[in-house]
């Protein structure tokens, strides 16, 4: 099963398209948890357990685990085996927003797909396709690229226009067009788009057709999930 | 001491320039070594302590050993351990290539800097400045962000000419430019450029000044050392 047919299949079971961030730094999670074995699987398994009737996806961001080394990538693993074995049916996406070059991804992508077991990544999009090819490659597997992000400064690059060869539009359509029409060779890639940016998502939306967009910056961040939704 | 006056008391003290890629991949190290206890590690501190009295800086890929999961981690770990222990002076750079949004990528920086110790990180730049400045805000430690990468199809988005209003320049020297003139607030910048394009070299030396500059790319991939050192 492609990453894909996973993600037609939840969203049409649970009716619901939500993605649930774990991104459980250890001094924001409950106090109580912080001393016992394992903060951070204890806090997602409970997360999980509360949530996995309403829920498209959850989305571990690597770096919350990797800040305390080899502890908190263990439990990154338990976290991503509990899903796997527990609610099989659920899109497992590392948000990791890798890329390096070509052979080099290949120990990204035995990471997060055969070590992790994820069913799909975030990647960046500077290198280009020729160096994302290992990702590109793994038919079964999800490719998220990074289009217009979520933060306020995200327009520094983003947003910059390209000149009139081609066709005056800014960077983040170029990597929304050349991922719709060239990257997605094996039909696995994915766009993240900020829910901060409702205007561009509806530029990107337009671009890419029925690809999947994750849409972070709902919550904290302050986008607006109704603006988002029409979007 | 910062990453720019460790950089320059060991380039002074080497009288060399040269930095080393420890892109230890398991299936590529000897035979003998793979069956062993801590091969990754093994492999490295061979080539550490045959090679110390020659290098200005060290460079391990965090690709390779995160393809191995804890283990590989671990090995990493102790390969940047061994180096700070036994030669302090000489630099090392951690090839991560990451990029989050602020308050994400301190994982990162615990990772990196406090964890791992390295006294530098490379970094993708298309989430702009705001969202790096956990990363540039530690004035004791390297930023070294991609700006034209060594690989074949690196022009896809870096060699984009923006429009006249951005002057006309292409994306790369855009990048350039802005951690020149606008990110290098604590003097600890630093570029990626690959020696497989010495003309684009040639370009980025003359927009950055002294700037640091990694040069990856001579060996396996075919970048030429000595257009490299004239560039």
């Amino acid at each position: 099963m492609t990453f894909q047919q996973k993600l037609d299949a939840i969203v049409e079971q649970q009716n619901s398209l939500l993605c649930i961030g774990l991104d459980s730094e250890l001094a924001r999670i409950p106090a109580h948890l912080q001393n016992k074995l394992n903060p951070q699987f204890t806090f997602n398994k409970a997360i999980i357990d509360a949530t996995h009737d309403l829920v498209a996806a959850y989305k571990p961001n690597s770096a919350f685990y990797e800040a305390r080394g080899v502890e908190g990538i263990t439990e990154l693993k338990m976290t991503s085996d509990y899903i796997r074995e527990k609610y099989p049916d659920i899109a497992l996406i590392l948000d990791a927003k890798r890329a390096d070059i070509g052979s080099t991804n290949e120990g990204y992508v035995k990471y997060a797909f055969d070590w992790l077991g994820a069913d799909a990544i975030t990647l960046h999009p500077y290198l280009g396709k020729e160096a994302l090819k290992p990702f590109l490659d793994r038919k079964d597997k999800g490719c998220i690229i990074l289009c217009r992000t979520s933060n306020p400064g995200a327009g520094e690059y983003q947003d910059l226009k390209l000149d009139s060869g081609n066709q005056a539009i800014e960077l983040y359509q170029r990597v929304a067009k050349n991922v719709a029409n060239d990257w997605n060779y094996n039909g696995n890639c994915g766009l993240v788009v900020g829910a901060t940016y409702p205007e561009e998502l509806t530029i990107v939306r337009r671009i890419v057709g029925e690809m999947p967009i994750i849409i972070p910056g709902i919550g904290a961040q302050g986008g607006d999930i109704e603006k988002t939704v029409k979007a």
